[in-house]
Formats: C-alpha cells, structure tokens, sequence
C-alpha cells in the first residue's frame, strides 16, 4: 500500500502593509493551508487572496485562529480571560474564516491553533477540550489538526471529532511523544538528512523515535511545514522531493 | 390601513472591557439591531450576546460594517485604499457577523454601513455602488437599510438590492432630501414634539419636510433610534410611545 | 503627630470613543493619579487632557504601564516574550507619559504597574526586578507605587528606589502580608465600615490585619481607590471623609 | 565650496513579528534616520533598537509621526477627527522619540510626518500649521524636514521653525515645484541617471527641474533615500557613490 502525507503550512499572516512568508511559493508546495484569521495575524484581503491561491493551485483550507495578540503574532502565552470568552473568539475565527472560504466556493476543511494557544492547549486538558468544542460548535464535520500526545488529541477523539494527526520533521520527540521544548538541546534538527530520517520512521513505519529511544506508534496524517523561516520555500521542496523519492505520496488529508 | 414602522439601532460597541450603550436596555424598544462587526467596534464576545439578545427578544439583527478604525470608532473619513481592499473588508465583517447569527440561529437580514462609510457612500455614487457590491457578494437576500435620496439608495435598486429606506427623527433634510450637515444650524432636532410631528409626517403623509418647506416623496422602512447618547433609552421609549399612541405600528421590516 | 495617607487612583483609561470612569470627578477626591500609556487603554488625547485636570486640581501624576493588551484591558496575564523587549515596553511607557507632564509643567512623579503585570510582578522576583530596572532607567527619582510583602517591594528596595507603600481597603491581606486572591472567599471587604476599620488600622496603628488573625507591621504611603466601579465617586468621598473624620490628612505622597 | 546633502530614510517600521526593511542596511549609507512611532508603524523595542543603531553610525535621529492607523500604515487618508485631537496625537509621538532618544544618549534632531499626513499637509494650510504647532509644542529647536513649495514649508517658516528642505531623486516636479502626482504620467522617474542629474541640478545648481521645463530656485539640505523597496540598500548605495563621485559631500543635516 502506498504510504500517503499531507504538507501544512500556516499562512495568509502577512497584514497591511506588512508581509510574512512567501504563501505563493508554499502553496506550490503544501496540500493544506492553515489561514490566519486577524487575531494574530491576516486581515480580510490578506485571507481572501490565500484562500483564491490556495482553490487555484488544489491546497485545502483551514482556520488557524489563535488569542487575540497582534502585537505578540499570537507567541505570547496569555491566560486570565474567562474560558467562555477565549472559546467564543476561536468560534469567531473559525466562522469568518468558513464564511470567506464558502464565499469563494473552497469549502473550508480543517482547523489548527496557532503558536501559544496551541501549545498551551496541547498539555491543557481545559484548553484542549475549549478548542474542541470551539470547532465543533461551527462545525462538527471540521477535522482538527494537531499533535499525537497531545491533550488535544485526547479531547477530540473523546468528543468524536476527526483529527489529522500532525508530525514534525525538525522537532525531536520526548519519551512522552511530546515536541522536546526549545529551551532544551536538540529540540531542533538542524540536519536535512535526520529531519527526512525522522519524516520515514514515523509514515513509512509508524514510529516515533523519541530522545530516550523509545519509538511511539503514530500514523500521522500530515507533516508540518514552516513558511516564514529563510529559505522556506527551498526547504520545503527538498523535502517534498525526498519524500516522493521514498515512494511517499503527497495528499491532502481531507481527501484521504 | 395600518401604518408600520420599524425602529433601528446600533448596537454590540463594546469592546473588550470598554461599554459603549445600554444594548439590553434598546433591545426592549427596537425592532432591528445593526450589530457591529469588530472594525470600528464590537468584539466576537460582545456580538455574540447580542446577537443572543436580540434572537431572545425578537429582534432582528444585521451586520454594522465600517472602516477599519477602532481607535476613531468609524467615526474618521479614511480614503486612499483601493476600492478592492475595502470592499472585501466589508465583505469580511458582514461574512463574519452573518456567520454568528446563523451559529445562534438567529439569521441576519440587513446590512447598515456605519459612520464615515455610510455618509461617504451616500454621496460617493462609487463608494456606493462597492457597499452595495460587497453586500450581494454576500446575500442578495439580504436588505441594505439606507437613507433615500442617497447614492447608496439609488445603487442598490439599480442592483436590485432590496432597501430599507431608513429616516431619522432628529435630524432636519435639505432640499435634496439628504440630511443637513451637522455643521449648519438647525441640522438637529431637539425638540421631542417636533421629532415626532417629523417622523409622523413621514410616516403617515409619505412626506421628507425639508428645510426650504418642500414635501419630498418617502416611503420610509425603518427609523433610526440612538443607542450611544446619554439617556437613549429613555428617548427611544417615549419616541416609540407616542408612535404608537398616534396609530404607527411598530414591527421589523424584515418581515414585513 | 498627624497621621497622613495619600489616595491613589487609576485613570486617564479611555480610549477614542470609549470611555471609562469619570476621572474629572475622581480627580476631586485623589491626591494621585497613576495615568494609563496606551498599551492596556488610554490615548494621547486622554493623556494629555487628565494630565491638565490633575495639574488643576494639583494632583500628582504617575505612568500606569501594562502589558500591550489593549483588548484584554491589561488583565490577560501575558508571558513568554523576552524579558528585555517588555522592559523596553515599560520604558517607553514610562518615557511618554514623563513627557507629555513635562509638557504640561506638571512633572511626573510616580509609577504604578497595571493589571496583570502588577498581580505578576508582585509574586515574581524577575519580573519585580525588570519593573524596577524600566523605572530607574528612565529615572530613579521616580517613587515606585507598590503593595508591601511584595517582590516588587523588596526589589525596589534593593535597588534603591523610593517606594510608596501601597494599601487597599476592599481587600483582605493574608497571613503573607499579600492580598488574598480574588478566587478565595473573603477576598473583598465589602462593609464599609469594616474597610474603613482596616485602612485605620494600618495608617494610624501601622498594622496589617490578616485573615490569620495575625497583625503585620506596615507602614503605608498611599490608599487605592477604584475609579471604573460603579459608583466610584461616591464610594471614594465617603471613605475620604471617614477618614478625615478620623484624623487622617490627606496629602500626595510625592510631597511627603 | 564644496556642496553638501543629507539623505534621509524613513525606518524602524517594523512591528512585532512583522519586518519591514533593511534598517541596518540603510543605516551604513544615510546620515538622518526618520524612526517611526508606534502610529502608523514601530513599536517601543523596534524604535530603542533602531535608535542604537543610529547612534553607533552616527546617523541623526528625528521622529517620523503619523495618523493614528496601523493597518494602513499611514498611508489611507484620514480626516474628520477634531484638529486639537491630531495635533495632540503628533505631540505625543514626538514627544516619546525625543524621549527614547534621549534615555540612548542620542538627542533628537528633527520631526518627518508620514505618508499620507504628509502628503494632505503639503497642500493644506491648517493641517500643516497644526503639523508645526505640534512640532513647536514639543521643542521649537527642533528641525522639520519637508518639501519646498508646500504649506508645510511656508507653515515653518512663518512660526520661525527650521526647516530642512528634502528633495526627491526618483520624482519629477510639476511646475508649481511639488511632486508630480503617482496618477499622472511620469511621476516617477525609474532612470538611475536620470535621478541623479536631478538630483545634481538641484544640489549644485540650486534648481528645480520641473516637467513643464521651469527650473525653479531651490536649496536641498536633504534628500530622501527609500528603504521598504526591493533592492533599497543597493539602490541606495549607487546613488551615495554617484554623489559622491561628483563631489557632493554626504552629511547631516542636522550639524550642517
């Protein structure tokens, strides 16, 4: 059987007159966009010409929503707000992003958090289970993105909802599964070669290696790429190419 | 025949911790509530109840579209951005809210622009024909309130857009049937009998009395009500009192 | 000897349209206004305009930084930005107001941290020490404005930097000399007597009285009196009052 | 005697996460940095970076203020807010550069507005006199860098502001000596030679070349080097060397 990977990018946070990233580059690359919906980053034409690329060039679209923090694009770790506000501004983002993608007839597939609010949620239970009622309270029928291990796993599986189980190639893993936190050494692969290695193990075999050199099973349904690093788009094709040379076939999930 | 009329007004301001009007208090008195949309005002929380709200009272809710201006509350002329740009900003905000209202199954009816944009596109015929654009793009169901004898008015029946010709109560009209600008004398109404001998005369006689003693033709929809001033609510029920008192049945147009 | 307190209050918080307390009124009563830098409220326009009334009513005037939050009013408790770029933030702050008093020749005298970066500071020592760090950089003959038993406290002490002892009235302390947190019961006081008997307690006998039962030694500079409750003013003038009544001088700490 | 120009260069735009410009870049090649405040653009760790930077260049500082609109970026036009409003809104900016400046050691020299405040108050007499109020306000030493043949020109000069007159390189000049505007044909001139015989005949012969064939008398003390364009350091540099070659002598203004 042919091992299959979706590639998702977030994207769509330039704002104003400010650019992040270079979306048209990585949409000839990914097969999901996650779309910033003005909380972090992105503004109305910012999210309706990634959305129109996206449709153009076949890559599936989601909301990627996140706290509201400009300022912090969304990387400061923010609490103290009431959970029912928190969830109603994801369900915002979530909406307004369904709506534009409905309007430009790309219907909408797939939810991710954005930076803080998803790391946060992703060892939170509370958070975790706020996210997954956010998304299903616009849509049940959304498939949410996010990490193996993770709360967020746990509380979408709990409460029925899809997920695509996401993978990193430049992330080490913890003996828990858990993304080893950058404070740590060796949180980031830096070498090509290891971060394909990594990609292999875990959607040729199904394996996690972890630090401690356990290997966790996981059947991961997309691998994250990033898009506002130097030289993004370039990474981003070596390791597409490298993943087809392996016989992996690149798909969106939300066709799988 | 009996003689209706809706009562409209602005409303879901706050934002965050800030409270701009008396929005349960108004949601007592109207019958169509123009909700703001994040731009110039309003945030997912504050729409979200009042949206609630509104459906609790049966009341009927629109999107309150404005110029990306938070700080000058839509309140500030803004031009030099491309038509486009705006346009899906509008887009953007009546997507957003119309996405709330139908998550609360509370479906809008109407669009009314907000401050600076609304008294620019009622004299911009471009300005206009955009908000008029950015609304069917949405729903050609949905209704654009608007004053008559305004750019806005005439683009949206040559759109065939269907109107709710909106009149106001304090405010004397021109000759040309627009409103006089604030900065003329005699621009405000103050006094209550003769706010309610105007709007009487627009609504049971089918007349705009203008400032150089014309009588133009109106088949007004809908009366604006004031939410933000102080005391509101109580004008607005002593206004809604004597409509009633003097045979106006008051009710949304949006079913009528 | 007579017994002196200043009273100090939060103000200068709105924003463009929106508006928060009535700080003309406050402003009769206080005898220190901690003025909000347009990161968690405020605008230059506020700004400016409380720093003339408080220069009127010869009110002392101090910067009233926050975490850049405008949405969340200051109160969402942020982390994980580097500490260097939030002591800049506070720097800047500080900075701005310091020289639109200077403008107005009414020099400022006072810093008081806002929201969630005061409840934050207040318990951690490296964030008690970059508030300090940001008040002495801009100028150390600045009195910083802080709760006693505070971390904040003891790094203002250790570097040298005047303090104004800060007390409330609402609120109970515990055994730890700190405010018992809202979440707990008997967190306000909210008999008036009992707040007046408390506030005495401390000026005029120089003690804390804590839920434990324990009475610490303190030694206060300055009362906080909320300005955005409802009722603010009145509450305000009554306590000011009682404490008249009961000996205690009202005077601004910065001329003590 | 030999000739002298500044080159001036609008930075320190970037904000949070967002880049915009090679700051550093710009910085080995201009002589007078116009640093952004926070309004249009800038942030409080942007501009103390930005003016460190400056000051290990020994490039002059000036405050570059703007309407309030960072989604704009300073460049919609904005008008309909109370003149007094604005004008405190300039203080403030300019009132916190000076401040920062002066906590780095590196006093400020001189206040640019941006984009489309600059372009209204070229051609309208009261928005450039309350552009100069607002300079005078904060410091009358202060220099304000603007176009010859404009309001804001004869504004300064009246009120006895000093004034650094800027040339364009790469814009022709209608035969009233103002900018061609972008609408019309030629505006712009893309032809590095082109620009800098311009540049030349304005620097070494004191004139204006204008588009109807008029040489209008002119004394540049500054010219305006753009940084938020492709190739801007490159660009910037040919154009430094070209001067230089033909024996125009690059300095401040500011010491001039």
């Amino acid at each position: 059987m042919v091992k299959k990977i979706d590639l998702n990018c977030d994207m769509g946070e330039s704002f104003g007159a400010y650019v992040i990233g270079d979306d048209a580059g990585m949409l000839e690359l990914v097969t999901s966009a996650n779309i910033a919906c003005g909380f972090h980053a992105g503004d109305p034409v910012v999210m309706r010409r990634t959305i129109r690329m996206a449709k153009e060039k076949g890559v599936s679209v989601g909301a990627h929503p996140s706290f509201a923090d400009l300022y912090g694009f969304g990387r400061r770790r923010i609490s103290g707000e009431r959970p029912e506000d928190l969830e109603t501004q994801l369900i915002f983002q979530i909406v307004a992003m369904q709506g534009m993608a409905a309007l430009e007839g790309h219907p909408m597939t797939h939810v991710k958090t954005h930076g803080a609010l998803g790391n946060m949620a992703a060892v939170d239970p509370d958070l975790a289970a706020l996210c997954v009622r956010a998304i299903r309270t616009v849509d049940p029928g959304l498939i949410f993105v996010t990490l193996p291990y993770s709360e967020t796993f746990r509380a979408a599986e709990q409460a029925g909802l899809r997920v695509a189980c996401e993978i990193y190639a430049d992330r080490s893993y913890t003996d828990a599964g858990e993304l080893t936190p950058r404070s740590q050494p060796g949180a980031v692969i830096h070498d090509p070669e290891q971060s394909l290695a990594q990609v292999l193990e875990m959607v040729v075999n199904g394996h996690i290696p972890t630090t401690g050199g356990k290997r966790l099973p996981v059947s991961p349904d997309t691998l994250c790429i990033h898009g506002d690093t130097a030289g993004a788009v370039a990474i981003a094709r070596r390791l597409r190419s490298a993943l087809e040379e392996n016989g992996i076939a690149i798909a969106p999930f939300a066709q799988a």
